[in-house]
């Protein structure tokens, strides 16, 4: 192998351009050339390659985003634009593919490797840490810590007022983030969707607590928990207890951004480094992941079509914890 | 004098605990006794109160929110409940009150000294700086600084995808949030009730900068904006212009909370100092303020009427850094 | 058991305050009356017991430091002030105790049951996560990312002037931190006790980047490093390298304080519940960790007498991302 | 004027870099074209001049250090290279220069206009706060919440163990950082250059907190200190206090890198933005300066010779708030 591409694809996350550098360096480590795709898939087909440099990737590792930025590409699912793409690798002299992102990024690899034989690994780059494969995701450290943060804050103004805050945080239909941040911010309550809640629970939390002098509350609200959204639960609650002060608040974005945390930064480098070694070892098809603290590669398949549990015992910490 | 009392009231807001800090270790500097009153208003009418020593004070400098809490008090506009209130201190004792707070805190106290002659100092405490007679507020410095950090975290997540994103501040009907923020986090445009935009205006400056290659933008709309707010603004600009990827972030109550800067920990420590010293001398009425660097006191009556003004020449710089 | 007592001791560790508060609602939420110990076997011997209700551990979980304090207790080696302790601890009724440290504090308790047979459990409490049995210790994830933060705040200055930076971190003698920070704070060598390393190597490493474009350095040392610390290095480096601008940051102590992370949050929670329940199962003598994400108790002569190995793969890792 | 240069030059300083885009887009804004001068005057010796444009000035009003980088260069002095560097602009299209430092760089503005008549027009960037003509200094607000951080983290380990902690800060022969990061941070006692205080003066404010029971004291050390460094004085307190545990912690370098603070990224830009708008109206050897919130040109000679003064009321503060 002479040379390889790396890109960025999906929702951004801190922690990917760790990784972009870390696939750039051991690539020229390995006396193999790189080039970077902007826009994902959407550079594939317009041909945006853009030569790597160790000096490129220089100063990176702190910075939040992707210097290769990213992009939807409804048009990739259409094999004759992957054609194009395919076309444009190979007129680059692009022998293989690091994909850094998520689901959707390695369904589009899969089909590209079917269809025309270009080996991809990924790296499981998404906030939301759903990924089968991995125990954890680049930039999920960073977003729960990110959403602690916040809640921190919240709960400064919860305090001084008496109020019952519900947070609601990113994760898609899945509650990691929201199961830590909300254990790590003291949260009373914390809904996701992998453990069904009634409203009725919220409320009966709320009520005990609200008994014993005007306490504050935090509720934290997975943007994927059923029972709907936190604008939608702190209605029905403030309809049960007229005398509580509820207020909403959807962190939004700001888990997205950011300098990736330390482990963010760590594992981004070191499935980076096991994506090209990965390649140059002939492996294709395969997401590079951490498994108790050691490298796996688990194929796309599995990545995609498995799920990955959440475990549901933290929930019953969360009860003992606000006894 | 022997005995004061010191409360917070109204929204809470970072370094209302190093002014309490000051005004109780200023009190006992000067051999004065103080109570906390719990709650504002609503502790003064339910006496509830509590004896504030050197140590209780201790290490609350960089705490968030208020250890005195706040909430609000519909009853103390009926003069029969402040007579209570009033009755609650000369039981007490306390022969002259620091209210830390902003517009509604200072016409209780007016309305206090009117009706039954005790004095009061105030100390500007609001993220909002929206009050008369001081430079800065308590805890403007801290919320400008929370709402960058999210304008920054923001903008990754914005130009790794180049989308637009409108972005909600608080600041009730005054700007200062969003000016110092949005200049500070490099915004687009800024949007201020101060100042007449229309939406028309905000879509010319995403057209402009649309035509160029793709790229982000940050707009900062203050929660006052009279065109509407940020959610409503941006799905007009979505429906005029198509082609852009434009998303909504209300910040909320994470601009409330927090550790509060140098700045607001250093005016708050100066003003509440300066509002036991008040006292002391016999001033009675007026709010503790900092303009150009010096203490200035201003009749509540000013601090309340009169409008400070946001100095929309700022504005002009916007455009110009965006050149 | 009836009654339980929880202290810290040895070197305080963010994230302490949440195993205290962990272990106190815990086992208020099992009906088990809890006192805290103040300053560690020190208080001990004092006598110096405090009640723990669940309001006393409020708010605590993400505040730095320990609000039982800690300190050193010389006395504690001799038998004579170890009964005096005991004997405290059967006067306030006390069946059980959690002991949040190190090596030294899980010493101190082995001790106590060997003469005294009261049975404790030991949460790990270490910023240098240098304790066999547990994949982190508590203190060293938030102690990791104070220190990179710091890294990439030197960075900046270093770029700027392309300057050579020897920043000395903590660690004891284990390269636990140093590696971490170093691999996240994109260093061009890190210096460990576990691995041996020459200063000729640090000068070659050095030599060879400054052949290039005047570029900055960072280079992380481990405080227990064998060949000296930072000032000693950088000095033999100048020597040899007189046309490098090198200088040296010793970060400190604030290593040690801060709001924990997320992770320290969590896995402080978790081995304080695991150190209530494992008492209450009859466990003894043995420290709670995480392995593999799973709760392991571990004898308290494992966690002091066996080594834990530092990856020192992981040094390989830096020079392919310094290629 | 057609075609002005841009350089930082001395220590670097967070909000460099805004500045930097404020004098680019500014200049662009006018219709000027601007070129970036590296590493300062070692650069216009070399002849390192870089053509900017509103896209190389994107994303980085929020990054610390400076992009133009900076350098000592003592060949300035000799009227020989300043020649050289004269010719270099001249050979350029240069018209005006903005300079962005502290002293030394106004120092060889000033020679070089009165050698050669290139005029300059100085923006105050130096964390020390320490120029006359202007209220704050670019850099001055983070390093100070900078060190503030520093001193909180230090605080939770200092409370924690009842340490005493000599913390010594950066600030060249000026107390401003000390005393505004000691007040913030609620330190026992400040030693500034300004203020005449004897080893017996710190000792005694120790003895008398160590009195009380077991107390923490932070002692913040501006670097200026004539009585000495926080080593030499902490060695002195720990000889007469034998019973005080005594740590030191010098913040060193991480106080000149981070993010810049909202108030220095916009008294970076409005100096810059100013600086660029008086080399149009013909202004020379000034600095742009904000007092009292407003732009005011102070000559270069008055900056450089003017001795700032520090408030030293601000240290009875210290003493109210301690009580």
């Amino acid at each position: 192998m002479k040379k390889i591409a790396v890109f960025t694809s999906g929702g951004d996350a801190p922690g990917m351009n760790a990784c972009v550098r870390a696939v750039v360096r051991t690539a020229l480590y390995h006396g193999i050339e790189v080039v970077g795709i902007r826009r994902g898939y959407r550079g594939m087909i317009d041909g945006d390659f853009v030569p790597m440099t160790s000096y490129s990737v220089s100063n990176i590792i702190g910075q939040g985003g992707t210097i290769l930025k990213s992009a939807r590409c409804d048009e990739f699912r259409d094999i004759k634009w992957r054609k194009v793409a395919y076309d444009n690798c190979v007129k680059e002299g692009i022998e293989g593919l690091v994909a850094i992102g998520g689901n959707g990024t390695f369904t589009g690899a899969e089909l590209l490797m079917e269809n025309f034989g270009i080996p991809t690994i990924g790296c499981p780059g998404t906030i939301d840490n759903d990924l089968y494969g991995t125990d954890y995701t680049i930039g999920f450290d960073t977003a729960v810590n990110t959403a602690l943060d916040a809640i921190d804050k919240i709960r400064d103004t919860a305090s001084s007022h008496d109020r019952v805050f519900f947070v609601e945080v990113m994760g898609r239909d899945a509650g990691f983030i929201a199961m830590q941040c909300g254990i790590g911010g003291g949260a009373e309550k914390i809904l996701v969707p992998e453990n069904p809640d009634s409203i009725d629970d919220v409320i009966a939390t709320l009520k005990s607590g609200g008994e014993n002098e005007k306490p504050s509350h935090i509720v934290v609200v997975a943007e994927g928990e059923e029972i709907g959204n936190a604008h939608f639960i702190a209605q029905k609650a403030k309809e049960a207890l007229p005398n509580l002060d509820i207020r909403v608040s959807n962190l939004g974005h700001i888990q997205r951004g950011g300098s990736p945390s330390a482990i963010d930064r760590i594992i981004a480098s070191r499935m980076g480094i096991a994506a090209v070694e990965g390649l140059l070892e002939g492996k294709n098809n395969v997401m590079s992941g951490i498994i108790d603290d050691k490298i796996v590669y688990t194929s796309f398949n599995d990545a995609i079509n498995k799920k990955k549990a959440l475990d549901v015992d933290l929930i019953k910490m969360v009860k003992i914890l606000n006894s």
